[in-house]
Parts: structure tokens; sequence; C-alpha cells
């Protein structure tokens, strides 16, 4: 009998970029192609995805993408695997018009094959045979996936919480969970991200009221931020707006797009008259709108950020108003909102944070929920998924230390690039891949070698120094002096002999080659490079890029 | 009669690099020259001092320099400012030890007075009429100022926290303050870095009953990493393993130095026998060492980052080693944490961080603390200093909201390069001038300008093509074929035609110039570059510098 096969191409051991491929029998299903958000922002890049080119090897095999929900760290990379593979991609209703959106703007929407599944249905999967199973999250239509295989059923739990009275939808679906546990499951991939946060997470509702007592007690306008994609809190503050007599104004491209793609949806119930467009906004009284916005991370083209800092077109915050920061600051961002946080201040505005009031939860299961998890699923193996090594670890040694049944050797850490082999005999690493992340060019959108970063590293750590060297084509010898441009160098300027001593120590050890050495133009380029370089070693500290062009005249 | 003026050069706005100016009739001191951890590592900088020639302007008036303590945020800079102005520097003996090794580094020690002195005194400096009064901090022999001059006193807290029993020293000196206060204080200028914190910050013996479980459960090595500085937690660990039978065997250059100078002035006590070298260590089972190493924020030149990558020479964490972060994480670090727990749990360490015991406090007021200090220097004005906009307006809003007696208006807010004018009358800003910080190399420690590393982000973000024309030094006309060089541009490779293509566009340029536009070298040089840019935004997405380069023959 056959083994199965799980190969993480992203989410294990990062934040972001979650996406793994689950191998049996010749046949390979990819679960989620999520998108990553890189420190490498000073390089022209600002999303990773992982490095589909990896998969090359499965083609023949790769037979569906499967999505477990629509945030961008699990749906962002669709249109870079597609590409490559075009594969057909099954997931909800609201998943896959997020993901059509998405398509759109590549325009890629008319070559893909988008398959419409829903929670409780079972469906046979390029080979594997998967039931969805409703999970809730902060997000809308979740699914975490059984897949049967003739060695043994997986259960990835996609991103979940048990949440028990969600605010649209019904609570994580146990009873299904059950049943299939009761079956028998080979292993469980579970979420990690809020694996070292003790007790339960509370219920989406819980921000209720906290959001009803901002309401409640404010005099001005509103200005509650908060990702694009948690819809039971937008929906909490459209009904709260409501019932305090409130307008919802809603700014920042993705915000508009999802309010309107779950409303569309009928996901999202939106009071009549409740909405309120920009131009509408204002000439309503402070205490009759509010504004629901993107950009709770300090991201400098979101909409908050415009605001707080007068270059939003048409409004502006000031004095007066309260800016509700309805969202948990994700690692790597503090520097960001700090300084989005005095802007605020410094307009005059007051500042409602999740640290201050009850105004977020998490939408991931923290380490009471995740012991609800593996008590029901029961499986014989747990991997944990989704999370930096910190968060995997800390869930295995809470399932060993408080869930009966799991030893050290039950609970197994992956990594990226890794390929963990299945059977109910065991699970062994059998293979580990060197897996690059791959960066997309700001602009462009396009992927952009690691190499071509790895280059603007050295330049960015030390400037360049551009070397222009002339030859006489047929006697091999120095035309004219060298020339020297020097961009981002430290230690030193044009004016203070630096280029004229460097332009007669490669003149010196020109003299000293031999035409022969100089005949070779790449010999003599990398010559000269070397030259230069030990040069500039005894003169500078920094380690400037040289760039060497030969001229022959 | 004259009038006070304070003009912050670091430290309001920011986290790190302290440094204010006191001027009044004519005279100016300065307190504190402290260092800051920039964003701009990647272009080969890590620290940032203030723009000290931004005093150039005070050149005549500067006459002194008082250190308020020895953290690296308030004296790290030191060396840069003494460069430019030679004056005394005044501050505690133990202050002054760390500020001579640091000069010696910079080989300055011989040029620079240093006047010590002690808690209690009252000193005249520079014109000004100073009060050292004993502050506690999570440092020793730390100082709050009371500055005399005929218009006011001023309160300068430096760093503080109300601390009735530190392991090192005494309480912080409320009776001197109190005294100080019934006598009259026009401003006080209040630490700011813990204004969000509810409560008191618990005193530095806090942590001692969490150290002795841990040490009292650990049957392994321990490995403890704190701030260098940190000293009353150094004594702590020094006494625990004693008490527990363990030798301490010190890793990483600054927290052996710093244990060194502090051992020598008396202020750590070491018991008999307690120090081990890490050959001694070596020796010794596993439940007799504890190891007290730099590097709790994660940085990779750090002993801490070595042991557990396994780059530390001689020594490795291992599977049964405890590890203790007992530190805050610098907001900017958090990265670089999670990745070094990451390596430690997959070494197979124990990890016992802040959040989950209490193996650390601040060293800095909370909102009960700054209460304390406001109350008992009475001052007319309170001036939030040290931290990020948000904590200084959060400081405003505590004190406005709980302390009795202050309105808006006598709690300024200021930023970094404004003058603030005091005077009994009121206060007012009077100018504003933009400060730059000025960035120091990570190789050479010398200072470098901050074009240069905005010519490093440009190279960062887009690359760089270098364009070399050759001319005919007479005719005016192009030689041979441009040649291009590309480095880190994307979008493109040398293969796919694009140099091809774009010499052509540089030579078709050139072709439609008149002899004249080429033979003035500098607007050709000029033309080029716009050309080629030109061409270059139509074929590619990105922004690479251009550099051009004419040879004539």
């Amino acid at each position: 009998m056959s083994k199965i096969e799980i190969i993480p191409l992203g989410g294990i051991g990062e934040f972001g970029m979650n996406c793994m491929g689950i191998r049996y029998g010749g046949e390979m299903i990819v679960v989620d192609a999520g998108m990553g958000f890189p420190e490498e922002t000073p390089f022209g890049v600002d999303i990773s995805i992982p490095n589909f080119d990896f998969l090359e090897e499965y083609r023949d095999d790769l037979t569906a993408i499967i999505l477990t929900h629509g945030h961008e760290d699990h749906i962002g990379a669709l249109p870079y695997i597609l590409k490559k593979f075009n594969v057909p991609v099954y997931s909800s209703r609201f998943t896959l018009a997020l993901c059509e959106r998405r398509l759109e703007e590549y325009d890629m929407l008319d070559d893909v094959l988008m398959h419409r599944v829903e929670a409780g249905d079972r469906v046979s999967v390029g080979g594997f045979d998967i039931e969805f199973i409703h999970a809730s999250h902060s997000l809308v239509e979740c699914f975490s996936l059984a897949i049967h295989t003739p060695a043994g059923t997986l259960i990835h739990t996609g991103d979940y919480k048990i949440d028990d009275t969600p605010v649209i939808g019904k609570p994580y679906d146990l009873k299904m969970l059950q049943r299939i546990g009761d079956e028998g499951v080979l292993a469980l991939l579970c979420d990690s991200t809020n694996a070292t946060v003790a007790g339960r997470t509370p219920s989406e509702q819980a921000v209720i009221p906290a959001f009803e007592e901002i309401f409640e007690e404010s005099e001005g306008r509103l200005f509650v931020s908060t990702f694009s994609s948690s819809m039971h809190r937008l929906q909490i503050v459209f009904d709260v707006a409501h019932e305090f007599g409130r307008r919802v104004c809603v700014l920042g491209r993705s915000m508009q797009r999802n309010v309107e793609i779950a409303s569309d949806h009928g996901l999202l119930k939106i009071p009549r008259g409740c909405m309120a467009t920009l131009g509408e906004s204002r000439a309503l009284d402070d205490d009759e709108i509010c504004y629901l916005v993107t950009g709770s991370q300090g991201e400098m083209r979101a909409a908050l950020w415009g605001l707080a800092t007068g270059t939003y077109k048409g409004l502006e915050i000031s004095k007066g108003d309260t800016v509700v920061l309805s969202a948990r600051i994700i690692p790597g961002n503090e520097k960001n909102i700090s300084r989005l946080i005095g802007h605020l201040y410094k307009r005059g505005a007051n500042i409602i944070e999740e640290k201050r009031r009850l105004v977020h939860v998490s939408g991931h299961a923290s380490q009471e929920d995740i012991k609800i998890m593996v008590e029901t699923a029961q499986p014989k193996f747990v991997v944990p998924i989704h999370g930096e090594y910190r968060m995997l670890f800390r869930q295995k040694e809470f399932i060993k230390n408080h869930v009966a049944g799991y030893a050290d050797e039950d609970i197994i850490l992956i990594e990226n690039g890794e390929v963990l082999e299945l059977d109910e005999y065991g699970a062994r690493i059998i293979e580990k891949h060197d897996l690059y992340k791959t960066f997309i060019d700001e602009e462009s959108l396009e992927e952009i070698e690691y190499d071509i970063i790895r280059e603007r590293k050295k330049l960015a750590y030390g400037g360049m120094i551009s070397l222009v060297v002339t030859v006489d084509r047929k006697k091999h010898t120095l035309v004219g002096e060298p020339q020297i441009t020097l961009n981002g160098v430290a230690g030193l300027d044009m004016t203070n002999g630096f280029a004229a001593a460097a332009r007669s120590a490669v003149a010196e050890a020109i003299d000293e080659m031999k035409p022969a050495q100089i005949a070779d133009r790449s010999v003599f380029k990398e010559n000269l490079r070397i030259h230069l370089k030990r040069y500039v070693q005894k003169e500078l500290s920094g380690k400037p890029v040289i760039v060497t062009t030969v001229v022959e005249v």
C-alpha cells in the first residue's frame, strides 16, 4: 500500500505564505497558495510567494488546488501558481469570489476552472476523496479539510477557532469532525498561530460590548480600522452603528471590495440606508457617521495613514475624532503602527487600541481550542502548521503536556521543503529541499529572482564604484585615464582625492600587466575588479560593488 | 530677566538617541548624548546619533555635557559630540567609568576632561547650578538633575523608576526631590518610556522568586540573557547562582566589560569563587554552571545567537539546557528574537520568557510612578521626554486626568529640533529646526552623511544600470557601440535583448544630437541619462539608478 507525502512549500517556520502539497499514489493536491510579507521591502518587493518551481518535479501528479479560506496568506499567490500549473481550484463560494477579483486583476479569470463546494460536501478531487468541514474563523465560509486516502485520513484544519457563537454563520462543525475522528484519522495538520496563548479564544461576539460603549460615549466622528477580511467585525460595526444612529462610510479599496462581495452574497447584512458615500458622509453631523477604514497595520498606502497625515483626498482626521484600532499587530509592523498612532495623536484624535479595550479577538485557536480539536479529531499524529517555529514548538509542547495519549513521537515538527512520509506504521522525513522564497516586484507584480534581490542587498550595503578603462584594440595598452564614478560609497567624497588615487592605482596595475593578460577581455575585466577591490579595501571600510567596463578603441 | 531654552536634539518622538540642550543667559549645557538604533541596517549602518552640527550655532555658549546615567541611548554618542565640541563631562563615577572604556576605543580618552559628581552634590556647571538627585533605575549610579537658573529650576528626570527596594544602592531620593519641589520648580522634563503602563513599576527585587524557582527546578545548564547594563539583574543572578551552588560564567564582550567595571567599583558583589572561565565551566556538571550572556534582543553578533546557532567558539546550547530571556523586547527586534527562539527550540532547549514568568521588570516609571514624580516635584510645567510620540501623549493624558492641578496647557509636547522657551509667565515654542539624524558606518565607526544613505536606498530599491559611451574627442561623434551593465535590475536579463535594444536606443539618440550638444560633456552626460531613463521606464517597471560615463578618444 502506498504512503502519503506531505510537502510544505510555505507557512512552516514563518508567518504567512501558507501552502502545502499532499501526495498519494501518483496524485498530488495543493492546499492553499498564500502570499507572505517579507522584510525585503527596501529592495522594491512587498510580497513573497512560495517557490512554485519546486513543484515542477510533480507536474504530472498535480491535479487540483484546494483553498481553505480567503485570507491573503492563503490565496494571495493563486495567480502565480496557476500561471505555472493551470489545475482546477476548489473552494467555497465566498473564497472563490475573492479569488475571482484577484484573477481579474491579473487578467487570468477566463483561463481558470473553479469548483464551488459547500461545507458538508464530500467530493472526489484529483484522486483524493475530500470532505469539507465548516470552520469558524475571523472570515466566513472557511473549511477544515478531511482528506481521505487508502493509506489513511488527513485533517488539515486551515485557520480556525472553536467559536460557539460566531456573528455570521454557524459554530465550528465539531459533530462532523467527531464523526470523521471516530472513523479514524492518521494525521492532523493543525494551525499553530495562537499556540502560545493559554485558554480559549473568545468568540467573535466578545467585542460587541466594547463597541457599544464606544458608540455610546463618542460625540465626534468615529473611525474603525480593521482587516478588510474580518467579516464578523464588519457586521458588528454595521449593526452597532445602525443601533446608535450612525451611517457607515467604507474607505479603502480592499475594504470596499470585500464589503461589496460579502453583501452581494448575503453574508454581510447591511441595514437599509446605513451605507453612506464619502460625499454624503461630509454632510452628516459628527455623531451621525462612522468610517470603516483599511490600514490598521500602519500601511502607508492604506486609507487610515492618509487620513492621519492629511494626504487622503477629501477627508482628514481632526480633533474630537475617535479612532478604533480593531486588529492585532502583525509582527514586523510595530514601528509603522506606532508612527501611525503618533500622527493620530498629533491631530488630536482619541485612540482606542486593543490593549486598552476589548475591540479585537483573534481568529485563531488558543491552547484550549487546540485541545478540543485534537480530542475530537483523535489523530494518530499531529503535525503543527501555520506559524513561526516557536509556535509550532509550543503547540507540540502543549499537546504533549495537556492532551492525554500524545507522546513526543506523535507530534511531528516539519519545515518548509521537507517531505514527510506517513502511513499507519509511522511518520518520517524522507527528503529535505532548500526552498528560497520568490519575491514579487512591487510595481509590475511579476516574479523577481532571488539573485536580483541579492545584488540589490550588496548595492544597499556598500554602494557602488563604476570603473571604466579604455584600451587600444590592437596594442592592448591603456588609452587615456581610467574613469571612476561613486554612488553611495562612504568614507570619502569625490573631492578628497580618492578617485584620483584610485585611477592611478588602476593605471599602475595595468602598466604591470602583460599584453596577453589584457588581450583576454574577460580575464582583464576581472583582474581590474580585483585590483580596484584590493585598493578600496585598504582605503575604505565598506564593501562597495565594483562594476568594470572595458572600452576598446 | 532672561528665559530658559530647551532644545531636544533626540529622544523625543523616537526610542533612543536621548540628547537635550538647555540654554540660559548665553550659556548652554547638553544633557545626555545617546545613540539610537535605526531601521537603516540594510544600508551598512547600525547606529544613529543626533545631528550635532546643529549645535554649531551655539558653539560659544556650550560649556558642559551632563550624563544622567550610563545606558547607550544616553552616552553612546559621547565620542561624536566631543570630537566636535570638546567640553567637560559631568557624571557619576560608574557612568564615567563606562564612558572611559568607550573613549578608549575611539582613542580619545586623553583629550577629555571628566568631572565626577555624587548624588546629593550641588555643583556649578558651565553657568548653571546643578543638583544631582539619586535616581533608581535598572542601572546603578543614575541621576535626576535639578538645574537652577535665575529664571527658575528645571528638573530632568533622566531614566528612572520609583524603586523602594532596589537590589543595589538606595531607593529614589524622594526627600531631596521634595525639598527642591518645595523650593519651586518651573518645569519637569519627565521620562515617558512606560507612560502607557498602568500602576507602579515593580521593584528590581520582584524577579528574585522566579529566578529562585528556575534555579531550583533546573537540572541542566542554565543560560541567562539580559542587558549587560542591568546591574540589579546581574547581582540577582550571581546571588541566586551562589545560593544554588552554581558558578557563573560571563559571555559576551559588553557583559564581561560591565561586570568587570561594576565589580571593580564595588557595585556588583560577586561571591568568592563564584566566577568561572569558559574553560572551567566545561569541567563542571550541568547543574553546577550558569552562563550569563549577551544577546537577549536576538542580535546576531552577540553570544546567545552564536550559542543557539552553533557558531560560538567552544560552547553551544543543546538538549536539556534552560535559557532565561530576562529582558523586554525592544520594538523593532521582534522578528530577530522570534528567530533566535526558533533556533533555541530546535536545539531542544527549554526557554523561559518574560511573558510566561516574572523574569524581567522594567527600569522605567509607570503611570503611578509618574504621579509620584509630578506630585513630589510640583512643577509649573511638565514636558514629557524619552519616547515615541504616543508615549509622550499618553503621559500628558495621564497627568491631565490623574494628577490634581494640571490642565492641558501645563503639559507641553515638544519635538526634536524645536526650541521651547520657558519662564515664569509661560512656555512657548519659538523655533523649529529640521534635524536629520546622523548615521555611523558599521565598520569604520565614522559619521556617514545622509546623502550617502539616500543613494544606497535608491540603489537598493531599483538596482543600477551603468552606461558607457565613447565619443570622438574632436568630431563629437559616437565611436563604437554604447556599453550597458546591469546590477540588481528586475524584469529582464542580459540575454533577453534588453541591453541590445537599449544600446540601439542610446545610439539613435546620439545620432540625432548636434555636435554642439555632445561637445559640452556634462550636458551630454545628463542627456544620455535622461534618454536611457525614458527608454527604461517604457521597458521596465522599476526605477534603476543610471550611471553614465563618457569616454573620449
